[in-house]
């Protein structure tokens, strides 16, 4: 049995994104951030980070997005790593570089508050933040093949991390009429079963 | 050929300390940090986001630690990754924190112009990053094996990121005395061939 703690604003998307592609059974469990549900000591039992995606697996409690896409694959869909060895890795390259740089980003919109802690300082950075999703939109934009998918053209577990994290981005002040492959992706993205099946259960706001 | 550009002070080093554990043959290229040469026109077409490491290999060019230290152990080290596809997780897990969560934290003491544009605000943030630092050596202190090595018994991949991530922690302003694991790693690690292979060809400051 697979277990996902997530709330639907957050990056935990991708996971159940990949599950529903893989047509893995798995109990959803919202962890209500309004109420702080993150630090309650039952979540911080999971997960010491207070933060979600958690996925509990027959082997034991798992946390980074990365991570869980990556054992999801060699778990139950390996056709979701490239088989070609630098491929793969230009897979993890863009996956690295949501996860360290662009989610980095967009969490410097409302999670100031983990880097500094005068209400000046969380304004400044709130401020920037359509200029660096915008920079990060860019080097997407020139980096990936978007041809259509992010890496090949097939399907890997970076299209559906991809997906999550620009999905933030106009949110964020980015105009993406600058960007039409990028668009194009969420589009394609939006209109995939799994996509879909995870809207339908309310996993991804 | 194998060609890695670095400078001594970033994470590039884990690079170069993997690479020697697996005695490949590899040009270290300096990137003159002082000098801005990470933003020069010849580094942005390597790199266009003007950091390092960047690893130039015959299939192309790669960016993001975790994705190459992957992409190493793929083609000249397996026995970097552990055959355990959950120990395999764990191993990823640990090095998606420290690409998302640590590094991050400490690049905020002297990189906050990243996300903030105001020197009081990097001020504030350079002011935090003790706390931060030293929240990211407890969590790692207990979730981590460090029985000596970071996951399982023997050497992996993220053992070379723990190494160089945490090295920074004393000169963050970690009290490294409350995290003797953590402690005894360090030095363990240093202790390493490959590890002082890297400081002898001055790829770790």
């Amino acid at each position: 049995m697979l277990t996902l703690h997530y709330h639907p604003a957050t990056v935990a998307a991708a996971i159940a994104i990949v599950m529903e592609e893989l047509s893995l059974d798995y109990l959803p469990v919202f962890v209500d951030f309004a109420q702080g549900a993150q630090q309650s000591p039952a979540h911080l039992a999971l997960n010491p980070k207070g933060r979600v995606p958690v996925l509990i697996t027959d082997a034991g409690t798992l946390t980074e997005t990365g991570a869980i896409l990556d054992w999801l694959a060699a778990m139950f869909g390996p056709h979701l790593i490239p088989d070609d060895v630098f491929d793969a890795a230009r897979m993890r390259e863009t996956m690295y570089y949501l996860a360290s740089t662009m989610h980095v980003n967009h969490a410097h919109r409302m999670r100031g508050a983990r880097w500094a802690d005068l209400p000046a300082s969380h304004a400044d950075m709130t401020a920037k933040v359509p200029q660096t999703m915008t920079a990060s939109c860019a080097y997407l934009e020139s980096h990936l093949d978007l041809a259509p998918f992010a890496v090949t053209g097939a399907l890997t577990l970076a299209d559906a991390y991809l997906y999550v994290v620009v999905r933030w981005a106009s949110g964020d002040g980015v105009d993406m009429t600058a960007f039409p492959k990028l668009s194009a992706h969420q589009v394609m993205m939006a209109d995939r079963f799994a996509v879909r099946a995870v809207v339908n259960k309310g996993l991804m706001a």
